[in-house]
């Protein structure tokens, strides 16, 4: 069935639509902003119509900055790690945090091309903050993750200027986070569907030390007949009208995860690489061109640039069953809502070429998933997960 | 629900319950033999009941071996790659393959405490077909996957010897694949049901070159709430009667992944790391301690042990989307059906101490599925694939 | 013993000095562009002196591109892979070669914190050349990598510009390459001595193919007192004169390694990843500061963007070991001596806040060498090294 | 030169030559031994002569046994990391490693064809320490390490056999560590000498946290014209006589290292790749048929299987500089010099067919060492190594 997407107006999250995502309870936002101190800002940029003149527009592009804590990531590191799981992308920052387990910048999430003004601009951001880089110091090691938004944007004009890094960097707050045609997400397509910013979050119960994990994605990946929300495989049966759905699968997904568990660098390894079972939910096989990368830290440590001593201590997450048993399947949950989330709230976008990308009919997806008569929770589904080791 | 369970008369393979997955056909047998020269064997070790006794049983194990072709593996290699989705599993042969990115032995899969006494069978079976192992040319490097068994089986036993490991090497072949309770699946477990050995084939069309893929499984993961079998989340509504469903997962799962593409090592790892999307399908979040490992070949050619030129030629698979776009959600299709396969086939067992999985009533299952009524496959459905790159 | 070091009247090559390294005859610019069409092209940035005016200057810096060939590298692109030894550091476009086992872009090296305006400048480049990009195909994956020359630099003000990265891009040619402090060599730092850019090359004998290998470093790595020269330990004896010594270690090596052998990307891999012993022989246990990160490519293929057939043919290399055991000890061999080149051929640099590198004197350090008596080659030094596997 | 080598009396340690390893003191011992309670025993199998009979004889090879512990390692593990340099090989173990970033088993070494029954054997032993595994717990994760003997040995013997291992475990004792031709070093070549196992520790200063670490190598690879001790190219001028010095390079190398600095598994994979530059200092450029793996752990935490609390505290090395600039050195030095150790120690071993690896004559390379003139060190190299970061 074609169908002609939603317009603007009353988009909403997946959870005022009655979906539902795995046993546990959303924090506070049911947004990555539930964790510790983690703040998100976006600017996007949407600008001229008709055809493409490259270098000058349309413009269908943005920035979206998160970030650990308010504070000064340089001189207040926190640990992190990341999980390639289809290299088909242009991320930067991926070697340094491998290595030292460590972000030392707010993660920029933008468009492909722009990775390199964008990178530039949170280098100078940096150097405000802490002048004594590559003076006093070593250098910074800046973090940028991308997707290919060509389909909507100019993405030839890197559009994405300093000011607009800036902006957003001054602009990232804690607190419900936008989602859909926002920021990095203001020109991504998702399983044909005009996709975009989304974010969820999950409270561990008490017994798993009561932590949270949040993510944010910048959906820009999938085929349209892959769609499954919920189980029940949408994708099937609605498809993006006319030649809306065309264009061939060059996308890309961003996952940003935090968590307050104090976990080191090896474990938050394997914590991202959970996010891939989130996204095949929502039915990816991680395509070809899909560079599928997640960025995960934890805001439980602050690790300065300078410690005082050579030791430090405090708590780490012990490495058995009891917690991860929770985390592993908590981060799936997030992941396959967020997606979902971008997808719910992403406007119907036309952009470069009158191309267009469809808002999802939400209301047909509702109907889907609730004539798929499956989704009631059985009592025992929300028993304690068995632990492992 | 809690639910009995079936016995061992009438099991079935998820295709003839009226399931599908994927758009794709099926090989001749779907299973891994349709692939190239691709042979099978399984010996299966089920002897004594009631209470264990350590290093005496009762036993419920086994071994299962996997050849690329019927000739001599060590003197005629095979392009292979391997992907660790969850390292907490006890493999070997694994370092060699991703260095040398070739498949110099038959693969043999058995439980996790017999893996030192399969492998050392398996030199010796080398030893046998290449006496000049280890005194004219180099030493062999075996590769052994496993799983713990330990619910049901006297793992400390350490059961399967040589002569079981040669037996399986030569009673290997192709055709029909025994699934199930059978060989490395004798005492496994899944999703809290009886698991075992599944497999599954894609044949790609014509315009993808016309490959083949093929699938086999050792499934032995999964918390029972998760399964998920064609989208329908059965796990919420049917669990094991009983203490049957009580242990914690302690389980793993090893991937076996076979094509006749002509993929060079990289282009495997490409493809065996989208097995997780399969069991991600199937409900995995690749929990704490269950090691998922995929191990990946291809028939296309055979690599001489010692090779008379410098240089060789012969076709390579480009690096680019149309075939990809096709092997890529046909191995998570492959994946994914195997999976089911193994929990269709695999009889109710009782093991050790009584302990006693369940095989999955089937029959349940499929009016479940039948009932979620979103199985229909619309036309559009089985359109090409959008390429990448 | 302090010594003054030598200015910039003479400085000479390795072999000028009579120092030899390993047994394989040079190429016949002893060059990286020796492999094939290799480019290689300089832009040098020094102006101003006196205090640091952060944003200002000095500037002591550049940028230097090796280009595979002289074609347009994002329609036609060379088969790569990349070593990372010690992430510490900030390089862009390795996932993208990890995964697809491609370069399509030429490779800059610069300054830290330049990656981003120098990325942004190969992107335009790229799309200057290729205007298809990120309108009817996908993006273009540019490949920078970078050492902190914030010793002598500004390197704050980011001076490298899109202007200079065209120029060097231009001016990229065949034939010998200037060395010392040039490019992105001009303002480093290598065992305490002005470092700078270093070449070398080597060719394999007929029987192993008669292949070659190339390399081009980047040197800001080491510690005064560990360099070793021909396995004379120099540094031990020889010291930069006062303050000239005195800066901690923040540097980082960065290599470009090419070869005409038709190697696939796990291959490129393997030799890439033999660096780390060239490395060492001049002294270094990369350092923890000290990102050290190698990029190889082979000449022998050109991969088109969009290629006519599913599958491609060519010659490949075997998987063993009569020309690895040539191809491993002179890649070592190449690393080795293009860091002693970058040593031989830097002059004195006077940068910011009169912080001062020493060329290092290469008449003194000849003597050393000389007086070790131990450089004479015996004739069975020169027999061919034993194959493998 | 050709020479007869040394014969076995009157073998001695590098440092009873005069010779010396860089600019920190050693442990007690100078043997991996110094660190913690680590603890070694060697089981050397040495029998028969003359023609080979497969399976019968003679018999030149052993186990070697590290344990980081006296205790129970299952129910106390300590955290690990693994590097490998050279997957050409047939490591066991390495995957949880990885994973987990713990180590649960002492690592054995032996020859190639022997993993699978010295695994085996470890499993029983670990079974009769914790007889929970894989009955009321999960399975255990044994290590075990090797290269290829088969020159000297009847490697298709398989001749290490469980009650061999069972008694090295037993007698793995603190203290001096028997060097050459024991154990699993018993059968093996090195640079074409008479290579074995090998140890050496350093003392790192007090501002550096007054940390040890200490390795023992199983050496068995190296062309014999690549030999170079201190900086002095031996290799070049001493050749083993005759035969002796005809086979190919068919080997490996395996490092274990031990340090009592409290790092995390990312830490410690850090210190674990420093050893290639160790190897590098010898000659080795990581040969392509020699398998070059490193095994790390620490002894600062002991990590229980079944923690009572969720999180864990303790101390943790901070991620800078300060430390790792005197730890990575030390793990350079401590492998170069127990590689010479390891030749300095082994004696002539005459093997099958009267196959024969000659002890490297001590007091040759003594002199040429000393007559190199360059060994004295300098005040100035004795200074605080600079810090990073």
């Amino acid at each position: 069935m074609e169908t002609e997407g939603e317009g603007g107006v009353g988009r909403r999250r997946a959870r005022e639509l009655g979906l539902a995502f795995g046993e546990y309870p959303t924090g506070p936002a049911n947004a990555i902003t539930d964790v510790g101190d983690v703040r998100v800002g976006h600017v996007t940029l949407m600008s001229g119509e008709g055809p493409l003149r490259p270098g000058a527009g349309p413009v269908r592009t943005g920035v979206t900055i998160v970030c650990p804590h308010g504070g000064n990531l340089f001189r207040q590191k926190v640990p992190a790690a990341v999980c390639t799981i289809n290299g088909f992308g242009h991320v930067l920052g991926f070697e340094f945090i491998r290595e030292l387990g460590l972000l030392e910048s707010p993660i920029a999430l933008t468009n492909t091309l722009n990775v390199g003004l964008v990178a530039d601009a949170l280098v100078e951001a940096a150097i405000r903050e802490s002048p004594e880089i590559g003076i006093r110091t070593g250098t910074v090691h800046v973090v940028v993750g991308e997707t290919n938004d060509g389909h909507l944007n100019d993405i030839q004009g890197r559009h994405v200027r300093a000011p607009h890094v800036h902006q957003a960097l001054a602009e990232a707050a804690g607190g419900p986070v936008a989602e859909g045609a926002v920021g990095a997400g203001t020109g991504t397509t998702c399983y044909g569907w005009k996709g975009g910013i989304g974010t969820a979050s999950r409270q561990l119960p008490a017994e798993a030390g009561g932590f949270r994990v949040g993510v944010l994605v910048q959906t820009n990946f999938g085929r349209p007949q892959d769609l499954t929300i919920c189980g029940v495989p949408v994708g099937r049966t609605l498809r993006p009208l006319g030649r809306a759905g065309a264009a061939a699968e060059r996308g890309s997904v961003m996952v940003v995860l935090a968590t307050d568990a104090p976990m080191e660098a090896r474990q938050l390894a394997r914590l991202a690489n959970r996010a891939g079972a989130g996204l095949a939910r929502t039915g990816s096989h991680h395509g070809h061109a899909s560079g599928d990368f997640v960025i995960a830290f934890s805001t439980a440590h602050k690790i300065p640039h300078a410690p005082d001593a050579i030791v430090r201590s405090g708590p780490f997450l012990a490495d058995e069953g009891r917690v991860m048993a929770h985390l592993f399947p908590a981060v799936a949950d997030c992941v396959e809502e967020a997606v979902v989330n971008s997808l719910c709230s992403a406007e119907t976008t036309v952009g470069r070429d009158g191309n267009t990308r469809l808002g999802l009919p939400v209301e047909q997806v509702a109907g889907l998933i609730r004539g798929a008569r499956f989704t009631a929770k059985t009592p025992w589904g929300t028993q304690t997960p068995p632990g492992g080791s």
